[in-house]
């Protein structure tokens, strides 16, 4: 069997980098990945400008006329100041830029306002150069701000603003298509005749999809046939990026999909030492990437949040870290399996308690808690003993 | 100063129900609230089924024949199996349905086929009730799934699917019109002339909103007069649910939204205990809620992490915790200050590292790490103590 981590290096090293780009303007392009390096052609702040509300003097000046100054100009952010008078003082906003010839600014908490406003005496501790944000401090102009393969958050799309960004060049989400594959899946919405089950795994499988940015192509429910199996792949790998399934690669008779990404293309079966969710098809199809996972819902869910989130990702072209583990305490005992268990869960201030039932392949596991708890192979939990937790907000992000 | 908690705690007390609901498919119901709770009408397992691909019998009769039977009907996923033959064994698949007289499944690696298949020897060792799955183990009929006020995540997507929901009721997704007051504000992909510089908070408090499912309207900048940001805040009340601006809410001169709001509504000022973003205000125009926050693009960041988040997420009928800290070594020094400070940090294997400029208004500090450390006022951090994270993934999700 291969180590989680093992499929996981294999399935990013397999990824390939994505071909199409686009531009497109930054309030759209949350989630997405940049397609290049991003530079600033400004600096920020663009000039030296005031980070209070006060006056703008030269330090020099001051000293001499004992920190007694006429008022001389009225500066706003957002409008341009004159040159300071010799020996007087400029009332400054925060943001205002700093007039040529000053060198500090006080905050008007340390002055008092003489003559009606006419004159401003200072307190004599503010010291030279307070105050004042140097041109460039946090930007230079040709810096690079953003790296090729930066998945852009809302602080991203923030920054790249801040220097006057309105579009950037990302790659053309993925395009995902999903398929399930079994005669017994019902479509939800149409009633249940007997041996029938209605299908989830797409339903989950276009979530985590739609949450990575990425775009997801739901092709349907496939009856468990060769001409059938055959057909799905076909369309998929037309007018998808990557091709994702869900039942067919368990060693049941029943299950075509094997053969058919086999005769379409090529594919390897691994057995990966990840529980729920042991069997994992990868290969591609009409030189599309496809994996073929169970066809257990929580099989899916596991699998999807621990492999095949990392593939995508890389086959987007983004740069990117696995979340790491929080060391929380167990508020629970458990034996050791031969594999490495994920196991639903939730996180309170004591530690972390498990779903009462892991085996059950239905997903009221996952919806009951915040995140899953690793339990490493052949290694018994004791509670208080520290185990690795990984929020669901950290594994869908 | 009101502390975080005591600001967050009033914010989610003003937050009002929502009352528009729509029907959506499941399919396009991530990040969106239930507005009532769900009920499965089905069993699942809707029959009692088989956990593997192996051969149904019964225990007792196996027992009689020395657990050599014939094999008697096949029994494929989907398709419903005729009641067992007395003294016989049904080839049966995972998911296939128990044929009425059978109690047990032996799993294939359990069973030897005998005269080509026709019969099967099967280990005596295998368990009565074995590898069943009854009806309505995992969800029985009339049970209730999910709750009012459930945020749909993908497994909730899953869930909802496995018990044939195809639509479900949901709170519409809040509009939240968004501005910035400034006249030195520029948009980005203009010309900076002297004095100006680029509008980011825009783009930050957009990438927040629809992270959280919903929808951003983007009501530009707003120059710094009474009659330009009366005009907006009556747009904003007519258009959206939520206001939110940056800028305008210190004690410089220059800033109107305080006088505005105060007249088309009601506004408090609250000095938050905060940092960065001290000064929030708070109230309503033509019934909408309004929060004000400060110009400063880390402090929008960090408000509209910390304290807007919550607000909207109760706003928009949510059930939600605040995401639970992680405790990780501090790789820094750091006096404290009087407010809780939130600083932009970055996870290593060794703890949590700052980013070197704290100071910096810019979005460089929040692009360069992946979450923020809670430094409690008045209290000191050196190197090696542990130290309060919350994980961008987390603030986001």
């Amino acid at each position: 069997m291969l180590s989680v981590d093992e499929a996981r290096r294999r399935l990013i090293e397999a990824a390939t980098p994505p071909s199409g780009r686009r531009h497109v303007p930054v309030s759209q392009a949350l989630n997405l990945v940049l397609a290049g390096d991003v530079f600033s052609e400004v600096d920020v702040p663009p000039a030296n400008n005031s980070a209070m509300d006060g006056y703008a003097f030269c330090h020099g000046d001051a000293r001499r006329a004992g920190f007694d100054l006429p008022v001389s100009q009225r500066i706003a952010a957002g409008h341009s100041p004159s040159p300071l008078a010799a020996g007087s003082a400029a009332r400054i906003f925060t943001g205002g830029e700093i007039p040529e010839g000053a060198d500090t600014v006080a905050m008007q908490e340390d002055c008092r306002l003489l003559a009606d406003g006419a004159r401003v005496q200072i307190d004599p501790g503010v010291s030279e150069g307070a105050n004042i944000r140097p041109r460039g401090q946090d930007i230079g102009s040709g810096e690079r701000i953003l790296a090729v393969g930066t998945r852009l958050r809302p602080q991203e799309l923030g920054l790249l603003s801040s220097v006057g960004i309105a579009r950037v060049a990302v790659y053309r989400p993925l395009r995902v298509a999903i398929f399930s594959t079994g005669d017994e899946l019902v479509e939800p919405g149409k009633p249940l005749k007997p041996g029938q089950i209605y299908n989830s795994n797409r339903a989950t499988l276009t979530g985590i999809v739609t949450a990575l940015g990425m775009e997801a192509l739901d092709l349907g429910n496939v009856p468990d046939t060769a001409r059938a199996t055959e057909k799905v792949l076909f369309k998929a790998a037309a007018e998808a990026d990557v091709v994702v399934s869900s039942g067919g690669v368990s060693v049941g008779e029943e299950d075509h999909v094997k053969a058919s990404v086999a005769k379409l293309g090529k594919v390897d079966f691994w057995k990966t030492a990840i529980k729920p969710g042991k069997p994992l098809a990868f290969g591609s199809v009409g030189g599309k990437p496809f994996l073929g996972l169970p066809g257990n819902p929580a099989s899916v869910f596991v699998v999807g949040l621990i492999l095949v989130r990392p593939f995508l990702l890389a086959q987007q072209g983004a740069r990117f870290r696995e979340p790491t583990p929080r060391w929380v305490p167990a508020l629970f005992d458990r034996r050791g399996g031969k594999r490495e268990e994920y196991l639903r869960a939730r996180l309170t201030e004591k530690g972390a308690e498990l779903f009462p039932n892991q085996s059950s392949g239905v997903l009221s596991s996952a919806c009951w808690g915040d995140g899953l708890v690793m339990q490493p192979p052949d290694t018994p939990v004791r509670a208080g003993e520290q185990v690795m937790f990984y929020s669901y907000g950290d594994l869908l992000s």
